[in-house]
Parts: C-alpha cells; structure tokens; sequence
C-alpha cells in the first residue's frame, strides 16, 4: 500500500497540484457505466512523458500499482481503480500537445491525451482526414483509444485503431521510454514492437504519444437509409456496394425495426423516414476524395440492382448535411434506447462477415426461448462483423428482477458468437469486466503466450493490474 | 550438432523420402543472391503442420536448430543455413493447401507453402483480390512473406503483407500449436500476439498457415507513365492523385533518367515512349472496382492539374494490356540493369515521404562525392516512401575493386536515411545481413525488449539463429 512519504514524493516529481486526492478525485474516479466503484489512492496528472516515466519508475520500486488513463470513456472497466488495490490513477490529459502535422506525407504525431475529436479537427484544418470516429470522440483521448484498439463507424475502409498507427512512444513498467515514434510506412529492421502495446489496456507500459496515418479528405460523401428483409439480404448488399462503389465504402450499420419502435414508444421520437415499416435496415455511407455527383451516382446504381435482386425494399438519400445528421441520429438513438430502458443487457460480439444471418437467427431464437417477450435489437458494424446483441427486459418486468438473468443472457449470446468462430470482445475490450470469462474460453497456449508476455513486460505487475488478465 | 539417431528420428516423423541429405538438398540450400553459402545438416521437407511441430520438439530437445524456409527468394540471407551451425532447413512447400476461401467473408485461409501467384489465382477464380504484389510473386511462398512482411507496389492503397493477415497458425519453438486463425475484422479479447510472428523471419516460430483479407476485383486499371521534373515533383503530383482519384492509387514509383539510359546501353532495350527525355519519372497505376471510363477522366484530370503546375511535363497512358506490360517492364528493367552491371550497390531504405526530395538530393551528392563515374539510379516505391537507392559501378571500373566500395557507399546511404528518420530496411528485412548492423543503430531500450522477446519465445535459441538479431 502507499508508503507514507509516497504523496510527497510524487508531488516532487509532478507539482503538488497535479497529485489529487480527497473530492477533487471525483472527475476520475468512476466508471463510465457506474458499474463499478473506483477508489485510487490520488490521481496523477504528469504533464510530460518525462514525468510519466519518474512516476512509473517509482511506482515499480515501490509496487504501486498505476492505472492509466485517458478520456475515460471506456465500457469495460479498464480505467477503474479497483478498490482494495491501492492503486494511482495516472490520467494523461495533460499530455495534449500535437508533436507534428505532415500534410504531404499524411502523418499526425500527436500525445496521448489529446481528445479525438481534437485531432480529427486538426487534421481537417490540413485538408486531411483522420478515419477514427466513435460515439465518445468528444471525450476519449488518443491513448486510450489506441490501448482500447478503439474500432467505430469507420473500420470498414480505414481498419480498427492500431491499423492507423506509424509509431509509439512507451514509458515501459519499469520507466524506461521506448522511443518508437515513426512515421514510415515500410520498416522492416526489427520486430514490431508496437502492435503490442496497441490494445493491451495499459497492462503492458503507457504510450504516452502516437504517430498516425492520415489520409485524404473526403470532399463527396453519401449516406443513405436502406430497407433490407434480412440480415442475409443485407450482406448482399454489402458486396453489391463495395465493388460498385469502388470500395469506397466506409460505414455499414445494421439496424433492426426495433430501432424506430423503440425510438417511438421509449424516446417519444418518429424518426421513420420510409412508407412501409421494414423488419430490418441498413444505414450506409460511402466517401470520395473527388467532388461531384459520380459517387451518388454509383449508389444508386447499386441501390437499384439490388432492388431488382430483392435484397432491398426501399432506400432514401440524405441530400443535406441536416439529413445525414438526421439519419445517423437514427442509428444513435439504439444507445439511447438502451440507457432508457434500464434493464438492457449489451455485449460487443463479431463473427465472420458471411456468418452473421446464421448468427443473428440462431441468437435471436436462443434468447426468445430462455425468456418469452425479451426485447433483442442486435445492430452495429455490420460490414465488419460487429454486432452489439442487446436485449432489453420484457416490457413491465422488474429491472432488478431482469439483471439478475444478465450473465446468462450474455452468456447465451457469447456462446452463440464463439460458436460462429467468433469473438466475445470486437471493440470494446476485456478490461476487468470480461477478463475472467476472457481467461476460461481463451486456447491455453494463447493465454500461456500472453501471461508469459505480462511477466516479461511487467514483472513487478504495477500495470493495471486485474485488466485484461485475472491476477494469476 | 547432430546426433547419430537424428536423421532416422527425423524420417521416423515425417518419411525417409522427406529427409533430404547430400546432393538432394541443392534446391534449397542456396542464398537468392548467391552471396552466402548454405549448409545445413539435411532438408525437411514436412507434409503437415502436426510434422511440423513434431519436428521443432524434438529440435527443441536437442538443441538443433531450425533454419524456416519458403520459396528461397529473400534478399537477405534469411533462410540459408549458416555453415557451421548445424542447422536443418525447415522447407514449408509441402504445405500447400487452401483451407478455405469465403468470398462474402472477403477471406481466404491457406497454408505457408502456398506460391504467392497462386493465392492470388485463386483469389480472382472467386472474382476477389489478394492485393500482395512483389517480384518473386511466381516463386516465394505465403510463409515467407509473411514472415518478412513483404511490402512490393500495392501496399499504397492496401498495405504491408502483415496489414492482410487476421489470423495465424504458428508452431511455438518448443512445438506448441498456437491456433490463431481467426477470421474476424475485430477482435479485442487479448493482446494481439500475430504481429510478433510477422516479420520476425521465423526467428521467434513458424508460421504454418494464415486467414487472409481479401479485396473486390478491380474492373478497371490505368496505368501511366509521367515525366516530372524532380522528386519533389513527383510527391506534389502524388498528393493530387491520390485525391483526385478518391484514394484509389494504388501504385506510385519513382524512377529516374538512368531506367532509360540505362536499359538502352546496358541492357540493348529502347523503351523510352515519350517524345523528350525528362530526368525523373513516375510509373503510376490506379484501381478501381467500377468498370468505366471514369477512373481514366480522374487520371487525365489529375495530370492536366499537374501540367498547369508545372509538376508535370509529359505523360502517357496504357491503352491496352500489351501496352501496360510494357509500361511494367520499364520499370522491371531496372533490377535487371543492376544484374548486368554486375557491381551494384543494393539498397533498401525507407524516409518519411516528406522528406524523400532531400533525401535523394543529399544522398547523390554524397555517393558523387565518394567516387567519380559512380552511376546511382534510386527507384523504388516513393508513395510508401520506400527508395531502393542502388549504385553501379563507374564504367570501366573493375568490379571487384568497386565491391570492395560496398560497404562504404552502403554506409553512406545509410546514413543518409536514417539522419532523414528513415530505416535500413523497408521491405527486405533483416537476415543475417544486416543483423549486425541493425544491433549497431537500434535505440537500445528497442533492442532490450526485442532481445527479451527472443528470449522468452525461444529460450533454447533453435529458432533461425543469427538471423534478425546476432548472438549475443
């Protein structure tokens, strides 16, 4: 636990403002979800990568264990103090500088508590383009979204969030820096270190700044709400518009009719644009770096084709920028409708691409079965195989009553997924939430590969620990 | 070295007819390059990836090491068996299955010995594209590849070979299987371990099988070749293209004047198409999945810009298959240049592409400078960045006296790259040829954490020693 000189020192090491503890926690101390109570010691805010690695140095010769943090926005627990652990929160939102922007070699070197919203924004004021969009880029910052490997709206085309990245720099558990931040597109003198310590949660050192790809801006996007009968149907439409659109696609969201019923009746929102309710819906957008009609026009031609084949009933453009708000406003509102509810239980699953009809058939029937008037609405990034299965509570059940089946529910609909070759985490991580039940269906030498990694790495175990691996 | 016992326990594993010893073994005991002897104790040729783990047990057991090999085609000694280490060549070509294609998925499994042409075959025969492209393609084999993590002319628009790989089957140095074939866009349910076997040259294991990401087919490629007047000619007209053709480039090499002079002197080959002769030139190729003439008006749109600019003085389009060959074949003529010269520097650096137009500019001044007559000819694939900066001997000179040079003049381009942030390897990798000097340059926390991996993977040391990483 802390040794009694501990607060002092570090306060030498980062100015006795940046040592936090009592009330003025509280901004850092919680769990996105209010799930989980977190109870640091106090919250470090260095304000260097220097100061991170002095902190970290005495951390690992004290056994303090350091939990690192950016936004604190993620949804499973990785940025909690877990109480009883006499842990430091050591939050990075002072490390907020841009190093460097390269508009003509695409890259943005940036530190890991920038928000994301932030850089995206720089980017555009270069005319480039970061591709890395979620729900929360008003709040999370750059290193958590890469120690998350952060995924969103745009993986289709750009990849997940570890796929933009050039380089890192670490500050390793036992405080050394590992000076990885590079920009080049072809290295091949070493191993790749950085793959590492993209989506291991902090477990494995901090990146304290990242060097990114950019890309160029899009100047023609269209974005479109489609009815389609089925998952299966809609799937076909996905192939259908990544060749027609020149690949050129960049978001796929599938949307069940629930979407609009639940918005009308659980959010007092119409919101249907279509004349004829549909049971399922694809929200789609493609991009181009070229101005002009052509893009619209490649859309409708698939649009069209895929009319003629039956895989779409009905289809509508937005043809404003107050539209597409509208339109994605639609597919935000599935979150909304989950927090409304109260009872919901919500899982971030994928499988392969081509077996998620197979999968959403069998789900949905597993979970009607173990509870009569259950209230599924899978939907998500369909295009990547990305499917948050949500369920909410029978209408008029007791919320208490409901959560008490939430581990068998979501225990129902993580087997359905492994069994499809699936994953029980696409995007949002293990943290501590999933870590145990990461460990009981990972393969031994998998997990054997990463405990022996975590020893390597932290063998004093000062690394977040209880995420993404159970204390063995 | 080997036991009495060891060849028969060998054949007892995988079949006598497997076992090569002697004269048998010459198909693969050879470096690419003839630079390097090879001599392993015998050639494995496994039919299995179960043979494959029996044999790295038993090797493991008696400390014999294990040399992985593809199809022989790299550049930098990695798959010849050092003479007198003892070594076995573990040839993979027996491995040569598809274990799976999923054309809605957009995925295809298949196993290390699996040619690169033929992936690509088959690829297309399910109307889809494995966007991995190199020289060797009709030769190297899956494994290798993606153990060196092959870049070649696609990886502008689709990356280095490890950003296709989503799954992995590797057997470990002590003979483990680790089953990592997955076939997901995202998965976060633990650190992501396939980025340590790609590119680590088969010293921290054998990659016995991968699921690959496949792409739509393009329906329609242009192809052109551009005078510029200088490389930072050629990056402006980079940036426009890649705009004005929606990001759809998918090909941008640099070449200068030489590939002409050169061809027709050294090599017998008039094949300049264009009216004046210009001291810089780009082979550029862009891709589209929609049929058309549209991608064609964007490239014509993009070089009238450029014209008006001045970053263009001539340009001309491949109107046919024939034609875009030929255009392919300037560009191929220049390794077959350095053959014929016969002294030839070779390198394979990589800069920010930034910084690529000072980057040549100091480098040729310094290579002129070391030697008068000396003939450089950089090429290479300037949009990733990558300039193969490759120097002929001065005519006349006696190529041996020249090669004595080699070193030196490599260590100054070297230099060069590395003061502009760059690396020593791009795409060919490390081997044993620039395992030592790779150990000189490396910031050495880099070079702690890649040492303590080895270690950790393959703490008996059979893993393809003195490749990557000497002895230490």
């Amino acid at each position: 636990m802390m040794r009694d000189d501990l607060p002092g020192r570090l306060a030498a090491l980062i100015g006795p403002d940046h040592v936090l503890t009592g009330d003025a926690m509280a901004p850092y101390a919680f769990d996105w979800r209010r799930r989980q109570e977190s109870r640091p010691l106090a919250v470090l805010r260095p304000g260097s990568t220097a100061e991170v690695a002095a902190i970290t140095r005495l951390c690992a010769q004290d056994r303090v264990p350091l939990v690192p943090q950016g936004g604190n926005t993620g949804l499973v627990g990785g940025t909690v103090a877990i109480p009883g652990m006499g842990s430091l929160i050591l939050n990075l939102g002072r490390l907020n500088r841009v190093r460097a922007l390269d508009p003509a070699d695409h890259t943005l070197t940036a530190e890991a508590g920038c928000v994301l919203a932030d850089l995206q924004a720089a980017a555009a004021a270069a005319d480039r383009y970061l591709p890395l969009s979620l729900g929360s880029e008003g709040t999370c910052m750059l290193g958590g979204a890469l120690s998350s490997n952060a995924g969103g709206i745009l993986t289709l085309r750009y990849g997940n969030a570890r796929d933009l990245v050039l380089g890192l720099e670490v500050v390793l558990p036992d405080g050394r820096v590992w000076n990885g931040l590079r920009t080049l597109r072809k290295d091949n003198s070493g191993y790749d270190l950085k793959h590492l310590f993209l989506g291991a949660e902090g477990t494995l050192g901090i990146i304290t700044a990242a060097s990114l790809k950019l890309y160029p801006r899009p100047r023609q996007v269209e974005t479109a709400l489609v009815a389609v009968p089925d998952p299966a149907a809609a799937l076909a439409l996905l192939g259908l518009a990544r060749t027609g659109t020149g690949d050129s696609l960049s978001a796929f969201e599938l949307m069940p009719r629930f979407t609009f019923d639940g918005s009308r009746d659980i959010l007092g929102r119409e919101q249907d644009p279509l004349a004829e309710p549909s049971p399922w819906y694809v929200l789609m957008e493609a991009g181009s770096g070229m101005a002009g009609p052509l893009l619209r026009r490649q859309v409708e031609a698939v649009l069209e084709t895929a009319l003629e084949q039956g895989f779409v009933t009905d289809a509508i453009f937005a043809d404003s920028l107050e539209q597409t708000r509208k339109l994605w406003l639609i597919r935000e509102s599935l979150p909304e409708i989950g927090r409304k509810i109260g009872g919901a239980v919500h899982t971030d699953i994928s499988v392969p691409v081509s077996r998620i009809p197979d999968f959403v058939a069998t789900t949905l029937a597993a979970v009607a079965a173990y509870m009569p008037g259950i209230r599924p609405y899978p939907f998500g990034h369909v295009g990547d195989g990305n499917i948050h299965f949500n369920v909410g509570r029978p209408a008029g059940m007791d919320t208490a009553a409901y959560l008490a089946h939430a581990p068998a529910i979501a225990g129902l609909i993580h087997a359905s997924a492994l069994a499809h070759g699936g994953s029980i985490s696409a995007e949002h991580g293990i943290g501590n939430l999933k870590a145990g039940e990461m460990v009981r269906i990972k393969d031994p030498v998998e997990l054997d590969l990463m405990r022996s990694l975590k020893e390597l790495l932290d063998p004093t175990g000062i690394m977040n620990p209880g995420k993404m691996l159970p204390p063995s």
